[in-house]
Order: structure tokens, then C-alpha cells, then sequence
């Protein structure tokens, strides 16, 4: 990559913190909260297009991996993937959420720093340092939950506001 | 936020160089140019379910924010927003995307370090740190071309791999 004499040496600038990461993780997860509220009952575990999966199955595999995945890294000790309990209720769905966000929050801050650059195989399977294991929760996350705003606005609803993470 | 004796001090960890941001973002790029590829070229300018934009405009919106905010994160110079010119053939939008894809690589080195904690008002408008004002450019690319995945579908075409950055 060029360099210039004002240049900053970027690959030594510390642009996210451990915090901040989580920070970012939970205003999302806030927001992907909403996109479950958003949806009626009956819509959430059935409604689809183009054939893909309903929500409520996207929703779970952010379940299945978001706290395990903290866990993982904090701990190096992985479970087999996808062993969660399926619920099916919106009820059932969001109190899975729920207990998943205070899980994340009480096991992050034991992640010791080595762990975010060691490369290890997330799930037993899937090979990654531990911030790319992580970023690739968060990206999936956003990214399966875009395709929710055409599911709800497909159905005439408006979804939330993307940028709204409070 | 709880610790404990074993725990880091997860404020202070770097998770996150700049130069890792930069090569996180150049692979989501990689990818959007695949999904702009995989569109037939009406489609991309005209295909909408639920009334959203056709993806061609979603483009045009990440390549009227990448470019600039790495600029005026790097300078503190912001251009008003949305002044780029409005191509109308999927070889002129992936010629202004790659266009774009270079002078990100370009300039990204010459982001004076504090740059990225210091708020300032991206386009004169929107005011966040420029690691935030980064991310959210980042995010909103992942998200509407999470939207694309279910236009692509829709159409009866297979979309790009998310998990390929290649």
C-alpha cells in the first residue's frame, strides 16, 4: 500500500477497542430486536421470498452463534453448532434474545486480549482469529436482517430505522 | 460491566487496526461488486420488490459515501453529499466502483492517526467519530446489499457466497 511522508503507519493505529466492538454488536443487536417486533406472529415463522428461510430461523442462527461464539473465544472451548432450543412463539423467540444479550455482556469482559488475534477453529470448524470469528457474527447478522426489511415491506410494513441503534 | 479477577481490561484491547478495518471493508466491496455483476443489466436498474430502490441507486449510495468519507475523514474537508455522476449501464456503475475501490486504497494511509476518535460532521451533516462515520458507511453496504440477496432470489438467480471476500 503507498505511503506518503504525512502518512500514518494505519497498520499500527488502533481504530476499535474490545468496547467499542461490543458496543457496535449490541446497537445492532437492539435493532435486529426490532426487526423481530416488527414482524406479526404467523409472518415471522413462515412468511418468505424467493424461497429463502423465514426470519425466525435467521433470528436463531444469530441465537445459535452470537453467545457461543463470545464464549468460544473467551474460553477456546467450543460446543457443536446449532444444539439451541427452537422456539416458536415471538415470545419464546425474544426471550431467547434476551438472555443471549445479558450473556454476552457478563462473558465479553473475560476474553483475554490474546484471544482476539489467536486464530482458532470456531465451532470446531471454522477457522478464524477471534475478532474474525466475531465480525463475521456481526456482518451475518446485518446482513440477513437486510433482507428482513424487504420481507417487511413486502408485507406493508414499515421497518425500523436502519440507523437507530438506541 | 462486570470483571472479574481473570478478565482483560477490555477497554484498552486493540481488536481492531486501521489497516484490518480497511482490508474488512475492501472484501465487502469485493463482494457488492460480485452481487452488482450477478444483476441482468434492466434488472439493475429497474427490479424493486415492496416499492424499494432498484439496486442500482443502493449502489450509487455507497459509492457517494465510501470514497468521500475516507477523504474527509483523512482531511476534515467534506464535499456536499450525492454530487457524483449518475451512470446508466451496469459498466459505467462498476467503472465508478473501481474507480472508487483505488483511490480508497490511496488515500486510507494518509488518515492522520487521531482522525479516527475525533467527531466532526461527516458532509457537513452528520456528526460521529471517524471510525463511527467508517463503520456506518460499512454497515449500510452489508445491509442493502443484504436486500439485493432476496432481489437476486426473487429473479431466480443464485446469488455471490456471502462468506467468499476473495
Amino acid at each position: 500500500m503507498a505511503s506518503t511522508a504525512n502518512a500514518s503507519t494505519s497498520d499500527k493505529v488502533t481504530v476499535l477497542t474490545a468496547d467499542l466492538v461490543l458496543s457496535q454488536w449490541q446497537g445492532h443487536r437492539r435493532l435486529t430486536r426490532r426487526v423481530i417486533e416488527a414482524f406479526p406472529e404467523d409472518k415471522l415463522f413462515s412468511f418468505s421470498v424467493g424461497g429463502m428461510r423465514p426470519f425466525s430461523e435467521l433470528a436463531m442462527e444469530f441465537v445459535k452463534m452470537a453467545e457461543p461464539i463470545v464464549r468460544g473465544v473467551a474460553t477456546g472451548k467450543w460446543a457443536a453448532f446449532g444444539s439451541s432450543a427452537w422456539p416458536d412463539t415471538k415470545a419464546a423467540l425474544l426471550a431467547l434474545w434476551d438472555k443471549a444479550t445479558e450473556e454476552i455482556d457478563a462473558v465479553w469482559p473475560t476474553i483475554p486480549a490474546h484471544r482476539f488475534a489467536e486464530v482458532d477453529k470456531a465451532f470446531g470448524q471454522w477457522e478464524n482469529s477471534g475478532i474474525g470469528t466475531i465480525l463475521y457474527a456481526i456482518d451475518n447478522e446485518i446482513h440477513h436482517r437486510g433482507k428482513e426489511y424487504v420481507y417487511l415491506r413486502a408485507l406493508g410494513i414499515d421497518p425500523p430505522a436502519f440507523y437507530d441503534r438506541s
